[in-house]
């Protein structure tokens, strides 16, 4: 065994130790939420029925894009074979990407789905209780997805490259795994899409049927699709954005690892693995993070979340101050030429930008700030003035995310150009936005948690209220249930923010890798020139995309939500007992028939995004391919910004009205505000997330077929 | 006198010949209308009125524009004057560009608002004579924006080239006069979205208070602001949409005379000029187009516009035959070496281009087809369900056009370059492109004369409906009405198609001209990388401010419509005999109160887009900033097609409802077509024709200052 490979199996010994703590942890943090207390009949029954509902879901969506997998994974085994039979390295990585990203959504909507009724019955005893069961439900979520992302990684680079552990072999490894990433966006792309359409579905055709033609308030149990808008809150917001995350993660750990190949000389095997080791310290200090989460009865429990995710930060912050100075000090000859504190800069920088994204996303969708009010105000003028106020407010809110990403992207690649690798011929720049970016991620753990601790709070509020209990109970619910709105809304921002990095990174790999097909040098350019017509024409198809796909998305939504329409007035029509509650209204046909409609409706676009680039990348080449990749990154980046943020925005305007501003409720303002809110609805929890998935699915499909791009391209 | 001069005068006297066809031809026209009879003194008293309040918001308007314009003429002749003390050309051009738009505006808008009325009274009598009157008038503006905009390029390039006559001054001269785009944009910029403010705010101001408030129908004399509403026709659809076609069509003229520099040694002067003897060519075939507009009385008036539009495109298509042969052929050495039927199929592409705009924007606007039809049966659950359909059509209203455009720059791209100019070393391809862009806008005068055609006959219906003409007369002034709705609507199509070529035509001029600031070669490359971190953000930079001026356009026409509502309310409050029709309203405030408004509100939307690109040009370079411009561009022909044509759907799913589908008027359906007709209105009349003008903006700022943004650039 070489010092080489003593070195890697030391590195993946660490993260492999760590990836062992934190399945620990999971297993911890599970028998915690297990132990708990399951409340009364009633909330057990209404608790059943959404858990049977979310597991069929998952379960069946599942099936839907397991079988989707398959027939994509060996086709791409075919097509990227070049001069073997069979791609088995893209194959084995594709599959396993999409297994992993499973697996993870899996573990975590079970434990969620299991959390809310405790979390309900917890609200019995203490705030602090309810908390407590809810933010640890959302932790197994938060550290099932990292870990597992790790453990993939880590895994298939082990079997790859470090078994074999010749230099070249190591070198080689992290383009082989390029097929995980496209697998775990894959499953990334059709759980957000189903799920958001779900949701979204379920959530508007109640509302339309129950509020509007039955006249009774939300989350009434005689709603016959009440059920399917709590099982919505799961599949969308748990599993959905854990998937999206899942695949941020695996993507920044992969187009890092890609760009560190070209550093060999100077990092040798560590500039490599500083991703992977890098995220393995952020899930310690997620895991530390997650214990500090504690609230009296009185307090805003925010702030116990946000004490939390400050000791996260910090703790990240300094357990990169050991891991750059000794990875990334330069080896050999290099040695000590190579500032590190220039790379810890970067990592601060993505540290920073997950801060400003969450705060950018609460100045627009908080009830504080100036956007909500103006919604707010304008309502009192009817719908029109509301839905205008808000879209402007929703254009608006990508002018300072694309402010502090750039400045983010600038200065980190500034840091690495003169950190001394720029000086020996190295690409240092684009090295110091991958690592801002694995600052940025580094804290997802923590932030998952603290995401899907908002579908277990509201699904907790909705059992709640469904099954009557007692008024201080439910005043305590909703507190927590009005925080994890808020939670739910920043990790949109935080999402879309990783996203875009991780997206630029994956960029920059598939240049490399471009390069590679091509036979050209690591210190050679391959200009993406969007002066030639066909690299314009692919751009102007990849923003074009992006509004084909939303407009897709959004319809999706309408037409899943009929088919709930006319099956809860087919109740009401059929049972008139619901409505006088002589009669049990049909959960279960409700869900079934949502989960059928969203898995349909998801096809199409879903097909869609997965043709443009491998069409544009065929008839146009490698280079049309970038230009199509780059300014999809553009169109969907602003496109999510402006549908996450204009539909929280809606939202809460009708919020801040129901509060008791401009006439409060069943005021005119607040007939207004109800309708920007249901605009709002497939904006922010179908097409917007969806659109995070896109930008990243674009680049790890345009990054695995780079070389059939470059072979086949009709235009060279 | 050398040989050149003499072939470059020859030419300039076709042009300039034609250019005084042009003028006869409106003096007759405008004759034509003025000897017309005037009508009843209650129409008469409403004509004025409109006519008081449209000019006075022209001249107000025209001071704003004029002091900013000279403000930043004089800048720009400072900013770019090199190793002189000042740049005079650039200032020049930059003032006779904005003199010459603002002539043409002047001029248009007072034929169109003497026209109006006698359209009115020739009702009377027969459609023909209304229609006659209302095309003509509109014909007025259509020629005075083409010719002067051609005489305007044909007049400097005289005095800057072929005065003094020497090839290298005549080489030089196209560079020269880049500042008539910069100044033409920058009074469109203004022009449009002044009167884009201007015309939603009377509109939404009015409906708000008129029709929802106090109950009064559309157009009735009640309402204090209806006059405004009708001004609001004339200076949106009139003086805007005329100073969005002057700029296009003074853009592809400079973009293609630039191009045609680098290929002087095939060409000769020829290549220069062709844009222009192209354009005068197709104002002679717009005339003859023009005269063949008639009606019979029981016929759809569109049949007799369509006629029009056939004859003007057939007889330009004959007409370049001749044109392409003898000047595309090639000169010297190059004689008979270059096909000229290649560059004439690119002009008929143009052409086709035009047809399929439009009939893409009626597929997506009219009530004939799906998307309309889904809006008005999405209206049927409410303003929720009419907004979120209304959204998708508008996004995916995207998809064909860009198919289109794509195949257009393809195929025009390919022709050019299989014409035999690249086996001489030129790039063929790009000119190809450019002489599709002279296709596509030669029948510019002829669409401009049918868009014209919209206000004047909805100005016709107002004064008709007001004065309370007999019902017979109001059914013509009706029909004229709807046949200019349709025909607005396709104007739109067709502005953003020909802006989008347009700009890819000056993107190409700038690369040009900064290859030429570079010192390199006209066959050498400057690429434009989209990977490098600078030019990433300058896309990034571009593609947001698309985002961010729709916001404060939208944003802005609520502004000014609450200055319009608080008005008519505190007449409505003032003066209680208004309602009952024993006092007259004050209709000269409320005008006055909109002008004041527009004219404050469009400051801050237009200086945003005059110094995004050169803040970005000067930060990060000219590659940088020719990032922006490609994906600014393309953001913004994707927002203004979703934005036009959502707001053009929503716009006839209302008149759908009407015609009594879905319950017809006063039902619940119809209540959410308003909504959506409101949304829609400052989505297609502000928001985005502005954004056409807004990308010619950033490439005529961007081409003037290249060479500034090559020298001081702080990234080279």
């Amino acid at each position: 065994m070489g010092d080489l490979q003593t070195t890697v199996l030391q590195l993946l010994g660490i993260v492999g130790g760590v990836s062992v703590i934190a399945l620990i942890f999971i297993v911890i943090m599970t028998r915690y939420v297990f132990k708990q207390e399951l409340g009364s009949q009633e909330m057990q029954a209404i608790a059943a029925a959404i858990k049977e509902g979310a597991m069929a879901f998952l379960s069946r969506q599942y099936k839907t894009i397991g079988v989707l997998a398959i027939v994509v994974s060996v086709l791409l085994g075919f097509v990227t074979r070049g001069d073997d039979i069979f791609n088995w390295h893209t194959f084995v990585s594709f599959i396993a990407g999409a297994l992993c990203s499973g697996i993870a959504g899996f573990i975590g909507m079970y434990v969620a789905v299991s959390a809310n009724i405790r979390a309900a019955a917890g609200a019995k005893h203490s705030l602090n209780r309810s908390l407590t069961i809810s933010f640890r439900g959302g932790a197994v979520t938060g550290l099932a997805v990292t870990t597992l992302s790790l453990i993939g990684v880590g895994g298939l680079f082990y079997i790859f490259g470090a078994y074999e552990g010749t230099e070249e072999a190591i070198k080689h490894a992290p383009l082989l795994i390029v097929g995980y990433g496209f697998g775990a966006s894959f499953v990334a792309l059709f759980a957000q899409l189903g799920g958001g359409i779900y949701t979204k579905a379920a959530d508007v055709g109640a509302d339309l049927v129950g509020k509007v033609e039955a006249g009774i308030p939300e989350d009434d149990p005689r709603n016959p699709a009440v059920v399917a808008d709590l099982v919505g809150d799961n599949v969308g917001d748990c599993a959905g954005r854990g998937a999206d995350l899942f695949e941020s993660t695996a993507a920044e750990n992969i187009g890092a690892m890609i760009l560190g190949i070209a550093l060999f000389p100077v990092f040798g095997v560590y500039g490599i693995l500083f991703p992977l080791v890098a995220r393995a310290s952020g899930i310690v200090a997620s895991i530390i993070g997650m214990f500090c989460v504690k609230t009296k009865e009185n307090k805003d429990p925010m702030n116990a979340l946000n004490v939390g995710y400050f000791v996260t930060t910090i703790l990240c912050a300094l357990f990169l101050i050991p891991i750059t100075k000794y990875m990334l000090g330069g080896v050999g000859q290099f040695e000590g030429k190579v500032n590190y504190w220039n790379f810890y800069g970067c990592a601060l920088i993505g540290l920073a930008l997950s801060f400003a994204f969450v705060y950018i996303t609460q100045y627009y969708t908080s009830i504080n700030f100036r956007p909500v009010k103006e919604i707010a105000k304008a309502s009192q003028t009817g719908p029109a003035t509301n839905i205008i106020s808000g879209i402007a407010v929703g254009l608006e809110s990508t002018f300072a995310p694309v402010v502090v990403i750039s400045a983010a992207i600038f200065s980190s690649y500034w840091l690495g150009k003169t950190s001394g690798l720029s000086e020996l011929g190295f690409n240092g720049g684009l090295y110091g936005t991958a690592i801002a970016t694995m600052g940025m991620l580094a804290t997802c753990a923590y932030i998952l948690a603290m995401d899907t601790f908002g579908p277990i709070t509201d699904n907790a509020g909705g059992i709640t209220e469904m099954s009557g209990a007692p008024e201080e109970v439910r005043v305590k619910t909703d507190r927590l249930d009005a925080c994890g709105n808020t939670t739910k809304a920043l990790t949109k921002g935080y999402a879309v923010g990783s996203a875009a990095l991780a997206t630029f990174l994956l960029f920059s790999a598939y240049l490399d890798e471009v390069k590679i097909a091509l036979g050209k040098g690591a210190h050679e350019i391959f200009p993406v020139d969007i002066g030639k017509p066909e690299v314009f024409l692919g751009a102007f198809a990849g923003a074009m995309i992006v509004f084909l796909f939303s407009s897709t998305a959004i319809r999706a939504v309408g037409k899943a939500a009929q088919y709930v329409i006319l099956e809860v007035r087919r109740q009401f029509n059929e049972r008139p007992g619901i409505m006088d509650g002589t009669e049990k209204p049909d959960y279960g046909r409700c869900v079934d028939i949502v989960t059928k409609g969203a898995l349909k409706e998801m096809v199409l676009p879903g097909l869609i995004v997965v043709a443009a680039p491998i069409a544009v990348g065929l008839l146009f080449g490698a280079e049309s391919a970038a230009g199509f990749l780059m300014v999809a990154t553009i169109a969907g980046v602003l496109m999510a910004l402006f549908l996450n943020n204009g539909g929280g925005a809606w939202d809460n305007a009708k919020k801040f009205i129901e509060l008791g501003n401009y006439g409060g409720k069943k005021s005119e303002a607040h007939k207004a505000g109800v309708v920007g809110d249901t605009v709002g609805d497939p904006f922010k929890d179908t097409a917007g997330p969806s659109l995070h998935v896109l930008i990243k699915l674009f680049s790890t499909i345009t990054l695995v077929l780079a070389s059939l791009f470059v072979s086949y391209g009709l235009i060279k």
